[in-house]
């Protein structure tokens, strides 16, 4: 029996945003939050009661501290965590927009530790001792070396018998849709379970078509066990063996909305790990709704939550 | 001629209100502000312009004097005020939440000093001394000794000739519909303007049927001058003698919800007490509707807002 | 070559707004900022590379400071600023509002350093030296000393060979329909380009009609280059002597008004002055759409924002 | 017997803080609260459980209403306030200093009601109907309009058998010595409680000395029963028909110093009022020094305070 | 070997700071953050990389789950948790104070899960495989119950060959010196290192004369290993079997009091578990002085930060 | 007459500051300030009326338009201003500690446009065209091409007949003392103005003794005009061909320290550039002491605040 849950690997950042109704150029506080999407998604299973463990590479010192500090609080396992001496810790700067002004988001995530970290500086026994190894396209895209960590996380996870998912997440800032499609289509090959937009099929993987369509051919091209997929608002998609199931949304007002994809992610695992995973869609749905209404990359929400019945209002 | 328009008793209690955007499970501020339904109701008809008493029995100290000290500032008379030595203050805590997911409230509010002061305790001569006496089922729901202060100033209050008002305010978690119904049915006989719900008339009173119909029955069974009703967010609605009338409502974004029911009873009870309580629900509902957009239990509102015309914009 | 694109003339003010949930009748904090309605025009032009000279008359001391420094922190020239000895600052008060509750203002500008400042106090030269001079009701509005020096502006301006703008910019609490067409109607006659709302056309020049025939009203008795218009949240509208032309606006969250309606005006202008009035309306549009998304009177935006395409969500 | 204990008249005003760390010429947010000097005496007065009668005149609206919401919350009476529609709120603003940096007073407090309402206006009937009657030079410096007030109220108090307390206050800006003297020579006359700094006695009456010498000159030339003094952070200093006191007060942190001095007269008048006040004045030390420790020109203080031993940490 | 190096038990709560400037019977908005002072040891000897375990019991939902997020948060063990589906959380409420104006603590701590929690609660076996146990006299004052729990603790794992460390931490609040005796002697005898102040050495154990008479008289009748004691601001003071030691102190600013002995019990404790506890009072010395200049009881530390040198300034 | 009477060139920075009582590895939210020795220099010159220009090299965006319109709003002028589009912007994180708690910075400056802008991107015949130019070790510290940079605006500021003053400013953190001699030895030797703290002087020159004798030997060493100097809290020094001069300081409360420096040396050039510069040095010890009273790295200061007397209380 494997020791976690779910094992997974990336790199941890802080975001500083810009407060409601003010603009960068001209604040004079920012909230501070740590983030980092595969932790988010260990940080979410961690607190609906799985074992997870989040590996990243770390400068030591405070800014390092900070993020493992917000992981720890809710449980995540960290004890593979590489703390380096040099390097600079990834930031990003958002200011959240409104109504039609866009969120801006500038990144300041080059030259990081986590960018220059190696297969051989990670201690791969405890990080393969999983039932499901969980991947994202956003470690693959930073450097070859983060791509061949990847690499490496997908084979022997698959080869030492756990589970593998992997979310497809593509980022136009952080690599081009050639250089994703050539690292990733190895990966998506040994998943169990793939995560991609109809976007970022067609970005990635060049395939379009309605949403029943796009999950079809990503099954057929893929060979998983389940395709999950969004279209912007629209979906949760989920295609398995048997069929394809559209999940119906409702929208909801934004507080904060990083994170809330990582949420989605997070509870669909959740059910897929108890045989559950059509549970697990809607579970993710109402997680990553949860997610916006609250700030900070890392959903805060009690395993019960995720059973409260739609529409309640307050009780008293 | 009574000293006091109207007279009312209650437990006073402080709220810890989460911030927008945080959770209680991680949150390192929290908003505070006094709170008790009857005192809400008289504070808003102290600043029309009413002789408001408000009784409530509250532990020395400064969490009692907390209380106090903002309903006197709006000119609430507490002259009858019974101050204890021993018991704790309720306290309850509340995170607002946003779209689906639902507010949340943990009440603290057991062993209080208010839930064991009992008749002999209030000084009843200044308390009856009113044109109208206000009561509601929160009070009488805490314990048996509260249930006992209740009827004792319904009939006390009726004996000296002054008019009665009770709001059934059916709080789940606070009591029994069964007990609920033993109670209050004695007293609601004797009130001349009678608040009940749609959702309460069916949970305490056991009557359904549509919002005409479960007025006509209230209106049939316990003979008051007034049944006034709400259907959640529909209504509200006046039943007379003479007939019946549905108000129709506009929904209102939400910044602070708690108080908005007690900023409509006092509204509506202002009009009754001019002889016009068909005009009073109209200010009740402006007087909710205005509740809402600001923070905390008590409304602060100028008497001249309440005829500020529906759509008026900023005016300069 | 005239050394500005744009000089104008007008009353520097501080606006306390009360905090979004509180009332100003029990706050205990307000935030604060710089407010001028000609300054906001100067102030977005400067922002999109314009040179921009802004004239005002106040106080000597931290309230005027206070003032200058907002609006020279974006490349406002100010060197013909007047600063005296005595006076007031110009304030006002604003509860937001929220839902149903309108905004409230409080103006607390009477007696100050502006309102007796004349033609004689002011370097006419330097202010004279533009492509282009702003001016608006509201300064011809506060005394008969301001109006004179908004004729004198005008008159000396169009003398110089520059084109005139005028915003007819009513306050209904500042002056009356009628003083207000007496001293605004020889201006407008003398204007390139006429803003005039459809209700301000009524109250001052009891001019009727749809927006189509009111403009082209406007345009008939001033014989301005354009005139542009807005219907409250309807148009805006633009008149040119070939046609009329009428813009679609979408709804948007209001975080702060104050100042939208300069912001539109300012980027208006910035087409005209590259003369592409047309395509300035549509930056018009976005930046006073942009302006309410932030606090303050003065429109905070890069040169680069007003090109957004709409719809645009984060990119990363 | 007189209703009150003590009746008081001066101007409303709302003072603007800058916040700790920031200057008035660069923030963004002030803080805000009510003020006043003879109310801040009322107000302790009150919660000390005096029976306290506060009289002004301010404009109706929210201005005029957020300053006496202040002052009923704990108690003060305010029956006899003047309510006019025309005239401005008196303000002013203050940035704290720190250190060497000086605190800054910015008055805008000209052309308010107050300063023009007449002895005709106020409800003299109501006010003159106290043990003891609270005047000070700064109401007296306002106008002639309200040196008149202030000489009218001294006068009457005295005839209907009150006593009168003084409190010099001499404020520079205000108005000139000469003038204060003229003013208030015949009221120190009359007055029973002189309270007259060592510096206000030299810049108001010529008096110089040693505050030995400087209060035996106050009291032989006034022939007051008692006379308080202060000389900076020294004193205070307590002068009777029987001797001299001097007490020993240790500097205190200041976190806002506005009403420290009101708070020093009150609680003396405390004592004064039970016929105790050597007792009064040390209480007055005490609830001088406590009133720098918040914020607000009101101090807020529990009777039994004025009873802590000094030295007093932390219990538990 | 033993899986910890420290195991503790006591109760975990919620503190509410007024904030500095502010009074809590005027206030708004409290700052809210975990507290205990067991879990405050196990808290920052988990940050100086000691294994250390938590037990409290605490009712389930998020106020209970609000206290363990923070200790989680630095690594404390906690899976000993009796989480119970009744009963309060204790709180406490407290008013910092400033200068002569002394903190003010209201506790609000009766009713709690934790004071009817029994010895059958609990899982010994993992509470009990520990190097040292950590009590304290809080802990034993609460109840019959609880002080049953401590004494058990003691026993056991002196039998189990644990090392055993007393804080007698005596409260008058919560019980007297009599009873504190009476249930502290027992477990003081069985303790390898006794925390005892000067001041509760009289209090509970009668011990009365210098700083070396009172820990000399300490070691003779309760034999530990080691004596640490403060007193007041003096000390600290460690008295061995070799003799007696004073370490100097110089005064800190204070900008939030609760929780500095628990951390300079702490790191007294790292010392003692390294056998240096001489080295460890000095890390006691600067952890407590550390405690006090940020927020929270939980302090908040770097292990190298214990050796920065006394007068380091800024390091660029 | 050179159009400028002071040019400077440095980096622009972003600070990012751990509120007071919180922990960098604990908060959710940081103030933001923009920083740069030099135009902080430059921006307290603009502010006391002379004509200043800044140079730097920054990215396009937000993070570099957010430092320009600090500067920019007290008048500095910035028309040489580089913008990069590839490069960092230079950040650094501060925790200000309190009592034994150094602060703590924590740079992150590397990889930024600055360090890679080399004396052709600049515009140097706006940069020499000054009456003052003024050079700091930091500048020079950065990288090889930054220490070319400024060894070239000293060279040719000083063949164009321009004033040279030099602030050695050494950061150990930046370079070594002994790459800091070879760099400045040359610019020294050509200074009019040198200011060197007595503790740089040893680190850097390896000149040690009392200031007397080390100003005496920095001024025979270099031969300008003036040194000026400072011994950690001690001095100011100032060193003529006539003799030294030794100032006195007072302590003063600390509320936020970086840019103090930067003030003293402003003000003291402020009174250089007047031929007073020993007046300037007491500006400077004013101008410092204010500094460090509030926020941010620019000292926000009215030039009539310079002459405040010492010891002024609040003056109303």
């Amino acid at each position: 029996m494997a020791t976690y849950d779910i094992s997974t690997i990336g790199e941890g950042q802080i975001r500083f945003t810009v407060n409601s109704g003010e603009r960068l150029m001209f604040t004079r506080s920012v909230s501070m939050n740590p983030a980092c999407s595969e932790a988010n998604v260990a940080g979410l299973l961690a607190q609906l009661g799985r074992n997870a463990l989040w590996t990243s590479s770390l400068p030591k010192g405070d800014l390092g501290d900070y993020i493992l500090t917000e992981y720890r609080s809710v449980g995540v396992d960290m004890k593979t965590m590489v703390r380096k001496s040099g390097g600079r810790t990834a930031l990003y700067f958002m200011e959240p927009g409104a109504g039609p002004m866009p969120a801006n988001v500038i990144y300041d995530r080059d030259w990081t530790s986590f960018r220059s970290t190696g297969i051989e500086d990670y201690d791969w026994s405890t990080m393969l001792d999983t039932r499901l190894m969980f991947l994202t396209g956003i470690t693959a895209s930073l450097t070859d070396t983060t791509a061949e960590v990847v690499r490496y996380a997908a084979d022997h996870a698959v080869e030492r018998g756990a589970k593998l998912a992997l979310d497809v997440n593509f980022r136009r800032k952080l690599w081009s849709g050639e250089r994703a499609r050539e690292v990733l289509t190895p990966i998506a090959e040994e998943a169990d379970v793939l995560f991609c937009s109809i976007a970022d099929a067609e970005k990635v993987f060049k395939i379009t078509g309605t949403p029943e369509e796009v999950t079809a051919e990503l099954m057929k091209r893929f060979e998983p066990e389940y395709v999950v997929s969004t279209n912007h608002m629209e979906g949760p998609y989920l295609r398995t063996h048997e069929g394809f199931t559209e999940y119906h949304t409702t929208p909801v007002p934004v507080i904060d909305r990083p994170g809330a994809g990582d949420s989605f992610v997070a509870a669909t695992l959740h059910g897929y790990l108890s045989g559950e995973i059509e549970e697990g869609v809607k579970w993710g749905q109402r997680a990553s709704e949860f997610a916006i209404t609250h700030k900070g990359d890392l959903t805060r929400i009690r395993p019960d939550e995720l059973h409260i019945p739609l529409g309640t209002d307050i009780d008293r």
